[in-house]
């Protein structure tokens, strides 16, 4: 029977040795809010690693509180018996630096000038991530992740933690994910800055201490983002062209049901998420290219991996479609590594990484028994 | 040898009987803007009406002046020797009731008020639209139309002719189109309409008396629309990854190629497209459904229809794919009439329409030779 971890406490760690950013900058110090689930065993071989999308956190399972709404954002995956299994595995989950969810970002407050760094906060690359979760593992006391394990941006990370610290991880789980983005991929992050930093209300990324937030912008961002995690069809099934009043009302107010549903979403969205945590983390996205440091070559920088992969990908995926995850199945065979890879017959698109399908779970529980298997988790 | 129709002079026609909208809205008088080329023969069969889409006009074919930088928007295939060969067939441009080149629309100035229409100005059907050039076509005492063609929005309206008026319109050309949006379609349009309605030089949509006009949020819709006008891989194979200096900035200033093209036909747009306009253009899409008028069904509407279609697609059009046309194509079949269709390889997306492209030239070429025949132009 499978349950939930129940309630969770996140807890601060505070990192006061500098780290220099691939784009030159060096942070003094910084803070990572972070959750575990589970026991981390006497040989310290069953940690896994959550790495989070453009919007998630390190809140991925269970609850603060018995009254919260939802649980954590990968709840159906992570608690006892689930595929990734707090019985068996000690679970960390994440907020990235440059988050927005207690980890040192563009809104916390810089300790040097008293207020937020806003504008002069560094932008990173996935690297600079990866970077900050080995230091992360250190503090655990973890040589070697049993998995690092992530969705979309977060299997970008996972892939980054094979090829620049290949002894540390040992298994590799990519879902959703792309080893690059492409034209059309970075269009669209390029559209959601821009309702961001051209809302009168950005001040340039200093909107902190302007009393607003640039919350046109990021809904708008989000709507788009919407789009884009869900399929054609599945939206279609779910919306199609119903009208919320069966008529025609000749007006701009909602008419279709799904702008009710987008708007609703980029208004929630721009209530809690800071804009320039968004605009952060697109720019990851649109930078991560592992093959770049290896002469344009993908397969030369995973013959750096020694991690064995799952890879996973959704039908309707659009996004990040399955051509994209052949992409990376195709370099890692070509780099002679260990590969697995599922094509999930799903109609939610992007999202569907996040959402509880039997084949989908089969799979990662059967991948992750094995792992269970080789760390005696 | 083809050539162009050279220089051209438009006109704008008065009409001065009321017409009631579908909205329930009367509008006492309005004027069209058109363009015409070649000659109408003594027997007046030989006409064709060209319907534009979202941004376009009556400006389809050769150039205003000598000087001008670009022709007509649909001068590739308008001309003596082209598809729509203006040797044989008189040809008629019209910029839509609600547009913004000429057309009485929403920055027309309301002679009860002196003050542009604005909000005021009531929003469209395409059957509305539909209404305005069969009065267009009686100015010019045309009684059938030898063909009504369009590509996207424009194709709207050609398959709303045969089904409205079906005595007067002999062919319909039906070009990258579908019977009506998607959900995903809707929700694109929502996101580009809720960047003009809420940027706050919108101020309702009566922007003309303060003096500003609302280019963040028309830009953005522009932006966002290119996006869909493009394939995926043809925005690869054009733009791909390339940064414009060769190495990451670390900044929002434009790093990639594709930034750089998008942001430069936002800026381009937002100057001289009116933001009411592009709003009516977009709800125009949304609410066009002829099968709704028939119980929802695409077929019964169809039935109404005498003329013959050709339905042409283009394989990496994801805003109005082939399988869209094909729900057309199916519909007529159904319906027992008269279908051509042509399924276009082309890597140019929705865009495709506009395009020089030999295959689907010569698809238009053989069709409208056989229309000429007919109607012996």
């Amino acid at each position: 029977m499978t349950q939930s971890v129940g309630i969770v406490t996140p807890q601060k760690i505070a990192f006061e040795t500098p780290i220099t950013l691939s784009s030159g900058v060096t942070l003094p110090r910084y803070d990572l809010m972070v959750e575990t689930y589970g026991e981390l065993n006497a040989a310290r071989s069953n940690a896994i690693l959550i790495c989070h999308a453009l919007s998630g956190h390190h809140h991925v399972a269970g609850k603060h509180r018995e009254d919260d709404k939802a649980p954590g954002w990968w709840d159906t995956m992570i608690g006892p018996g689930k595929p990734i299994d707090t019985n068996r595995f000690f679970v960390i989950g994440v907020n990235n630096l440059g988050g927005c969810h207690g980890s040192t970002g563009p809104s916390t407050i810089n300790p040097d000038t008293g207020q937020p760094f806003g504008s002069t906060f560094p932008l990173v690359l996935v690297r600079d991530w990866v970077e900050t979760q080995v230091r992360l593992a250190d503090h655990f006391g973890i040589r070697q992740f049993a998995a690092v394990v992530g969705g979309s941006l977060g299997g970008m990370q996972a892939l980054r933690w094979t090829i620049t610290h290949p002894e540390r991880v040992r298994h590799a789980l990519v879902i959703a994910s792309a080893p690059k983005l492409t034209a059309q991929n970075i269009a669209f992050n390029d559209v959601a800055r821009q309702a961001i930093l051209t809302d009168p209300d950005f001040h340039g990324g200093d909107y902190y201490q302007h009393g607003v937030v640039p919350r046109r912008g990021l809904r708008l961002a989000r709507m788009l983002g919407h789009i884009t995690y869900l399929s054609d069809d599945g939206m279609g099934e779910k919306f199609g062209r119903m009208l919320r009043s069966g008529e025609y009302k000749y007006g701009f107010d909602v008419e279709f049901e799904i702008e009710s549903y987008l708007r609703y979403q980029g208004d929630k969205f721009s209530d809690y998420f800071d804009a320039n945590t968004y605009l952060l983390m697109t720019k990851a996205l649109d930078y991560f290219d592992p093959g770049r440091f290896y002469g344009g070559d993908l397969v030369a920088a995973l013959r750096e991996a020694h991690a064995k992969f799952l890879v996973v990908s959704f039908t309707s995926d659009w996004r990040f479609s399955p051509e994209r995850s052949r992409e990376i199945v195709k370099a890692l065979l070509d780099a002679k590594r260990d590969v697995t890879y599922a094509e999930i017959e799903s109609a939610h698109g992007h999202d569907a990484f996040l959402m509880e399908d039997p084949p989908y779970h089969n799979i990662m529980r059967a991948y992750l028994n094995r792992i269970a298997a080789e760390v005696n988790a």
